[in-house]
């Protein structure tokens, strides 16, 4: 069987590390030693560990976008598929225990005042997830089972944004239930 | 004039710098050479830079305390209190030009699962600023202007969460439209 590549090895790597210990916290050395590769491979991959962070940023937004099937499943109406996609999300960070936050979001704070590609590539995620969320939002709106007091742009915006706050806060609490709250109150007063 | 106190010009120069550019991209060197004192004078007041970052953290949620006063204004309505508390919280982001988040919300992401002591004052940060709001919205729930579908509890943890997603995407997008939204949310759709 074909050993995965090195750079391959170095991003799946990453993907874990920097999403438990934040970029700053995580030396490139530590991403080598984790990886099991030679610190002076790194270099031949990326240019700086910027870069790689970029492509491990580009890399966990795909995969959150492929977590956000639910969105697409035409079985589903407009208000299911949202529901569905929240339950998705929360098992998510269940699964990691709330440990890990969202890397978009951890990403953000961190590295948004600091990097501008990673900056930019945040921006473009957010504004993919509010895009898939509002075309949603909108076909709920059209057959009224949406609120349409304000705009699906609005309405999803809002999702993407507080979804992060939430994620944020059971970080710290170390708990599920401010996404549950999360769901609740978009479920139940945002989008009614 | 008395020079203030070393340990005072430690607090008061990282309160800038760990906001601006956060805890593990900010090292000792950078805090005792803006503050302009000697390196090894840092240890003598901090055992280390995660008990600095301690106390930063505890005097930056003093002065949000400080500035969320409106929650207090007797001449106010609850629902008014609550609408000022969120104009005096985006004048202060659109002073900072968006630039540097929350510093509670970057601690949350950046060290709530590798710093405890960190995780632990931002729990209590967070539960504070809930209480504070709730007392507001219990208040506006029993004058019948503010919603009681959901316990007073509820709906102020929500609002605290929420806000830390607003304020983390306008710091992605350096602007002020995703405060605007979620003040528009909270008191058009959530509170109301």
């Amino acid at each position: 069987m074909p050993k995965p590549n090195v750079k391959e090895q170095l991003i799946a790597t990453s993907l874990s590390l920097l999403h438990s210990k934040g970029f700053n916290a995580t030396s490139v050395q530590d991403i080598t030693a984790a990886a099991g590769v030679p610190k002076g491979s790194f270099y031949n991959h990326f240019t700086s560990k910027e870069a790689l962070g970029l492509e491990v940023l580009q890399r966990y937004s795909e995969r959150a976008g492929e977590l956000g099937k639910a969105l697409r499943d035409p079985s589903l109406t407009p208000l299911q598929r949202i529901q569905q996609y929240f339950k998705d999300f929360i098992a998510s960070n269940v699964a990691m225990e709330f440990d890990c936050g969202c890397m978009l979001g951890n990403f953000s704070t961190e590295l948004s005042n600091q990097v501008p590609a990673i900056r930019q590539q945040a921006r473009e995620s957010f504004g993919q997830s509010a895009a898939a969320l509002a075309a949603v939002i909108a076909e709920g709106q059209r057959d009224g089972s949406i609120c349409n007091t304000y705009t699906a742009a609005e309405l999803a915006e809002f999702v993407v944004d507080a979804w992060q706050g939430a994620v944020l806060r059971s970080k710290v609490e170390r708990s599920r239930e401010p996404l549950d709250r999360y769901a609740r109150m978009m479920l139940g007063r945002i989008l009614k």
